[in-house]
C-alpha cells in the first residue's frame, strides 16, 4: 500500500498469513526480499524506479508497465538487466509489439522501428481550435481507456515522446532509427523494419490484457481467450506522418535521446506537473508542451546515480511548478484583461 | 536448359569450364550431383516435383518458388524434408511472410494463418460482367508483374486455392486454420495469429526480390537495398472476406486439403490446362473453375508414390482437355445459335 494509515486499516481485516507492507520503501523491500519468479510492476510515476532496480538486482524478469523507470533511469536499468541477466519484459502495447517483432531476430539487423500513435482525440481538430481544448475534451480517448496522465499524453503525443526514450533504452537504438506514425485505429501496435526491407508488425484489437499476457508467459506463448484478427476492426488501417505543428511534444522525446543524461527524467517530471496543472484548469492544453520544453532546456544535466536522477526529478517538478505558476498568472491577467 | 537442341547451340558458345545439361531429367541430375549449398528452384509446372525431391534427398535447403512441388506432392516432400533435415524455404510472398512471422515461434502456438489475396483485376467488377472477361483484361494484374498462368490464377483466386494447399503442407495446418482475406494493396503479404490473440504480419512493397533475398540468406537477415515502409504505399491497408460467389475457385483449395491424396495434383493439372484454353480463347473466364471442379470430382484418388502422382497429373490434364473441348464446343454452338 502507498499509504501507511490505509495499510494499518487493511491489516486488521487480513489473515495473519498475508503480510501487508506500506510506505515509499515497501515495494522496494518486497522486490528485494519476497519470493517470486517474475515481477509485474505497474506502479505509476518516477517512484517506480527504485522497485525496478531492486527486481533487476535480484536477477528476476521484470514485466514493466511503469514507463517512468526507463524514461528516468533507462541507462542504469538496462545495465543492471544485462549484468544480472534479468530481462525487462515490456507491458505496453507499443514495446510489447516491438518485443514480439524481434522474436528470433537480431537487434543488429534492425533498420528502424515504427512506433504507432493513435493521435488521440485532437488528431483532426483544426489547429485554431486547440486553444479551446478543455480537460474533459482531452480525457476522451478514441481507442483506449487509460489513466488521466497517459490519456492527456496521448492527446499531446508526450506519451509517444516518452516511448521514444523507452525504445532507445530497451532496444539500444539511436534516435534516427526510431520513427513515429499516426495510426488512428490502434490495431498495429508497432513495427520493426529489418535491413532487408521486410517490415514485421504486431496487431491485435486494443486491449491491454494482450501485452500483459505476453509478458507473464514469456518466453512461451500461452493460450488466452483474447480476440485476434477481426475483419470489422481491421477493415481499414491507415498510417500517416506526425505533423510537428500539431504535435510539438514529439520532438522533445528525440531531444532526450540525443542529450541523454537526466533529460528523460526531467521531461517526465515536468510533464507530470504540467498535466496536473492542465487537469486542474490552471494552464491551457497548449501550455503543456512549452512548460515541458522550458524545464528541459534549463535542466542541470547530471546523471551520476539513480539517486541523483530522482533528485533531478524533484528539482524539475519545482521548476515545472514555477513555469505553471507563470503561465497561470499570465492566463489570469489575459482573461481579466479581455 | 529445357530444350536439348537449344542447349547444343549454347554449348558452342560456352567455355569448357561451364557444363550445360538439358532435357527433362537434367535438373534432377544437377540437384543430385552438382556441388551446392542451397538450391533455388524456380522451374514452372509439375515437372518441378522431381528436382525438389532430388534436392531434399541430398539434404540441402530448398528455396522453393515452384509452387507445384507442394501442391502436387506436398506430403512426400515434407516427409523428405524432415527425414533429411533439409528445410524448404518458401520463395513466394505469402509463404515467406508466414515463414517470417513464425521466426522464434512454435507451430503448435498458431491459432490460424491469414493468406492475403490482392483480389486481382476483377475484385470490384460487377458479377454480371464476368462473362465478358477477355484474356487481355485478366492479364492486367493491379499489383504484381508475374507469368500468365499465375496472373490468371490471381484473377480467379485459383492461385490462392493452391496456396491454401501449400500452407497446409508447409506448416502442417488443417483447413480450418487457414483463412484467406482480400487485401487490395499487396503490402501485408500474410499474417499469423497465435493462441494468445496476437497477430504478426509481414509487410513490404510488392517486390519478389524480398522473399528471394530472405530465402537466400536464411537463417540470417542480410542487408538489401530494398524499400521497407513507405508512407505513401502503406497509407491505407484494407482487408475483407472473400466473396465465394465472385471467387468460387477458393473452395476447391480447401477441398484438396480435406481430401488429400492426389487432389492437389489433379487440381493443379486441370487449372494449367483450363488457363491455357482460356488464354487461347477456347473457353471463357467463367469456365475455368467449372472445368477444374469437374476434373477434381472425377479424380481417381491415389497417391502411393510421386510417380503415381505425376501419372495422375497426366491423366488430369487429359480429362481437363476433354472438359475444355466440351466447354469450347458448347460455347461455339451457343455463339452460332445466337
Amino acid at each position: 500500500m502507498a499509504d501507511p494509515e490505509a495499510a494499518e486499516k487493511l491489516r486488521a481485516h487480513l489473515p495473519a498469513s498475508i503480510a501487508c507492507v506500506a510506505g515509499p520503501e515497501a515495494s522496494q523491500e518486497l522486490a528485494a526480499s519476497a519470493d517470486y519468479d517474475l515481477a509485474v510492476h505497474g506502479i505509476v510515476s518516477a517512484s517506480g524506479v527504485l522497485p525496478s532496480r531492486a527486481v533487476l538486482e535480484r536477477g528476476r524478469p521484470l514485466a514493466l508497465a511503469n514507463k517512468e523507470s526507463l524514461v528516468v533511469a533507462g541507462a542504469h536499468l538496462m545495465e543492471l538487466s544485462r549484468r544480472h541477466a534479468a530481462p525487462i519484459l515490456p507491458v505496453d502495447s507499443e514495446h510489447s509489439a516491438i518485443f514480439q517483432c524481434l522474436r528470433g531476430e537480431s537487434l543488429d539487423r534492425v533498420r528502424c522501428v515504427y512506433l504507432t500513435a493513435s493521435g488521440g482525440p485532437f488528431r483532426d481538430l483544426p489547429l485554431e481550435e486547440f486553444d479551446a481544448i478543455t480537460p474533459e475534451m482531452a480525457l476522451r480517448h478514441p481507442n483506449w481507456e487509460m489513466g488521466p496522465r497517459i490519456t492527456i499524453g496521448s492527446a499531446t503525443l508526450m506519451n509517444k515522446a516518452l516511448e521514444v526514450v523507452e525504445t532507445h533504452h530497451l532496444y539500444d537504438l539511436p534516435a534516427e532509427k526510431i520513427r513515429v506514425l499516426v495510426h488512428h485505429q490502434s490495431i498495429v501496435h508497432s513495427m520493426v523494419e529489418f535491413v532487408d526491407g521486410s517490415v514485421m508488425a504486431q496487431m491485435s484489437p486494443p486491449d491491454m490484457r494482450g501485452p500483459i499476457h505476453v509478458a507473464l508467459h514469456w518466453p512461451e506463448r500461452a493460450p488466452a481467450a483474447l480476440r485476434g484478427f477481426d475483419v470489422d476492426l481491421f477493415r481499414q488501417l491507415t498510417f500517416r506522418e506526425v505533423d510537428p505543428h500539431r504535435f510539438p511534444a514529439l520532438e522533445l522525446g528525440y531531444r532526450c535521446v540525443e542529450e541523454g543524461s537526466d533529460a528523460g527524467c526531467v521531461l517526465n517530471a515536468a510533464d507530470e506537473v504540467a498535466v496536473a496543472a492542465f487537469l486542474d484548469g490552471r494552464i491551457g492544453f497548449q501550455e503543456i508542451v512549452p512548460v515541458n520544453r522550458t524545464v528541459l532546456e534549463r535542466r542541470p544535466g547530471l546523471d551520476e546515480s539513480i539517486e541523483a536522477l530522482l533528485d533531478a526529478d524533484q528539482k524539475a517538478r519545482r521548476l515545472a511548478l514555477d513555469q505553471v505558476e507563470a503561465a497561470a498568472a499570465h492566463r489570469k491577467a489575459t482573461a481579466s484583461g479581455a
